[in-house]
Parts: structure tokens; sequence; C-alpha cells
């Protein structure tokens, strides 16, 4: 499933700290604790093992940015919500 | 102990992988499989804690770069290049 410009915006609406950028999303994810970030990296990496779709990733000591970009030419599709999705139900299990 | 630009391209040119920027040092490690590289970032980062200094990380797929810049303000010294050292053995067991 593909989504107009329009559906992406809606979509990214919908999940907490991801922004939209140009065939790719990103969210800023910030830590009060070095190894927190480190521990989130881990399941972000387990996470995207999964659905075979790893996204670029920087640790800047407490804060972690994820660029997810889209897995198939034709766009961000719903797997990359439901990716998103699950590394911030990480983020609020790690943080 | 601080060094002298020259120092510094010594020090550097020892350290396989590393090259010199301004006041920071630079390597990329490839691994042959994600999870390898990630392990990696995991001992990356208990021995940043260790030294209480931390590399800005990137992990692009299996590729793993590390940024290490000047812990003080005068610049790199001994610290960044035993650090970066310790960095060089952990991928070696690693990968």
């Amino acid at each position: 499933m593909h989504f107009t410009e329009e559906e992406l915006r809606e979509q990214v609406s919908k999940l907490e700290g991801w922004k939209l950028e140009p065939n790719m999303m990103v969210r800023k994810y910030m830590f009060n604790e070095y190894m927190k970030g480190i521990a989130f990296v881990d399941e972000v990496a387990a996470i995207s093992e999964a659905f075979d779709h790893h996204p670029h990733i920087t640790i800047d000591y407490k804060t972690v940015i994820l660029r997810l970009s889209a897995k198939e030419e034709s766009g961000l599709a719903a797997l990359e919500f439901r990716q998103a999705h699950e590394f911030n139900e990480a983020f609020d299990k790690t943080r």
C-alpha cells in the first residue's frame, strides 16, 4: 500500500516525534543516560532485522536519531509506519 | 600530554584505519553482518563510558563510523589515541 503526499502527512502526524523528509522519515530520541540510548539502539537493531529494513542511526551522546528511508522504490509505505511505531514502543520501554 | 601537528600525524599513522580531521579523528569500520556492527557499537559504548568520552557514532547498515573529538580544549591528546586503540581492539574481536 502506498500513500499520496496528503496520506503520508496524515500517517506521520499519528506517530509521535517523527517528521517527514523527502522519501524518508526522521525522529530524534533523547535519553537521560547514555547507556539507555545504547540499549534503545540494540532494540532498534533487533526490530530492523525483523523488518529486514535498517534505518540510518546516529548516536550523539544521549541523543539517538533514526532516519528511515523507503524500502520500496515507490516510496514510504505502511511498512515504514509500522516499523516507526515499533521504534516508538521500544523507546517508551527503554527511556 | 598534547601533540604538535607533526606528532598528531605520527600518532594517528600508528592506528589502523584512523584519519585525522580538524580537532577530531575518524574511522570507518565495516562488518559482514549487521548484528556484528551493533555488537561492536555495544563495545564502543562500554569503552566510552569507561573513558567518560563518547565518540559520535553513525550506523549505516553494516558500516559503523566513529568520530572521536578532543575531550580537552587543548586538542587531541594521549587519551584519544588510547581510546581509539581500544576501539580497534574491540573491532578485531567483534568482526
